[in-house]
């Protein structure tokens, strides 16, 4: 057990969170929808009059603002999966190791780069099969955007254009029966998919089956393509869809 | 590294994390000084007319409130110390050993029990030298007490009567380079340190010491006395003095 330890610390953790402070970009729904809360953050005192021997906040944000994980009831296609809110997903899944697809060659020459069976099945060609209870993580290099216009790369008639699977690669990772999908963008689902005949494939299915969401990861180019053990451990809200949270990776 | 993960899929994951709600109590200080903001969840939409494919909420909470973390700026002691906020402690610090001291025994007798080096002593004869870089979790069984004034336990003259440390505790664990100190109840420091002579010395000299808090643990008797891994990664908030998080125990 102190073995555990011993092990752990040989080994080398990286932050995949951006930090949470009052620039980063949120996700923009058209105007008759209800809006995700930006982060804002209300200093209680510094040292000072209000409490002159410490220092703290209090902080309004979104579920789903920042590094953030979706929980199935976040998706109607979720709402009758058993444990499907933050606060009742088996621990258990908040440790998990990960499959890193590297399309960020891809996605530089084209933001809307759809991630289909065939790019995955050549990932697993040179790395072995997607693992069954792992995260897939969609490494797109998009975190290192400048984090405004550019990050959301939103259009004049409202459509993001980011990277993202179409209906058939959701089909094949839960075929693989995977944790879920975690990217770079603020959506894992690709932003034009809003346009597709079967819309939001990936939160819809997904969702569906059970599994979770990872968006605005960072320093997924630190990960090998398979070994690294994910931590990501979601606040534990009460009836939550979803939430800000520090995600690590053991590499 | 894979064989981390397998390593890691034969342990037990426990939860140590009460639930986020409206209901669960928070500190409340002197009316002259700011306030810690309780937990509020806002719905956005929930599968209807703003927003039919899904569901969120928006949430305000104080960094400081339910099961949470201090960084060593919380405390003006900590205010210069290198890297004292959650946004830039080191993520390998966020994995660590736990030492876990069971005095749920004698705080059922008295809720000012307080925590003396020779109570830690005792434990070490039996146990082993408290490590260098571990949690040291205060087992008292706080957190089996309703969520109510029972709680914080507070009496006619606004003092919480909840157990603690003494100064000299706090300086032999210091002493021992141990990575912070973790409780079930919500305050680091025995609620009537407010009237010693040295003022709440936990976080005087522990936040002082560069070292860290964990407030509102829950299942700490389900906990080894010595090799349990401890994951609590705060969110990442700019320049945060603590925030509310998930903790995990592996065992
Ligand atoms: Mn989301
Ligand atoms: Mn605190």
């Amino acid at each position: 057990m102190s073995n555990l330890l011993d092990i752990l610390k040989t080994k080398k953790v990286v932050d995949l969170t951006h930090t949470l402070n009052e620039s980063f970009p949120g996700l923009v729904l058209p105007p008759e929808m209800g809006q995700v809360a930006t982060f804002k953050k209300e200093q209680i005192c510094r040292y000072d009059e209000k409490g002159p021997g410490w220092y703290w906040n209090n902080f309004t944000v979104g579920e789903h603002f920042g590094t953030h994980f979706d929980a199935p009831s976040h998706w109607v296609t979720g709402k009758d999966q058993l444990n499907n809110t933050v606060d009742q997903i088996p621990v258990e899944n908040m440790i998990a190791g990960a499959c890193v697809i590297d399309a960020s060659a891809e996605v530089a020459k084209n933001p809307d780069f759809v991630l289909t069976p065939e790019f995955i099945q050549e990932w697993e060609k040179q790395h072995g099969d997607l693992e069954k209870g792992s995260w897939v993580l969609f490494r797109t290099d998009w975190s290192k955007k400048t984090l405004d216009a550019a990050f959301t790369n939103t259009d004049e008639n409202g459509l993001n254009h980011t990277p993202g699977p179409n209906k058939e690669a959701v089909e094949y990772m839960i075929s693989k029966d995977v944790l879920g999908f975690g990217v770079e963008t603020v959506n894992t689902d690709a932003g034009m998919s809003f346009t597709w005949e079967f819309q939001l494939p990936c939160h819809t299915l997904m969702h569906g089956a059970g599994k979770y969401g990872l968006q605005c990861l960072k320093n997924l180019d630190q990960l090998p393509p398979k070994g690294a053990v994910i931590v990501a451990a979601p606040l534990k809200i009460e009836d939550g869809s979803g939430s800000p949270l520090r995600v690590l990776a053991i590499v």
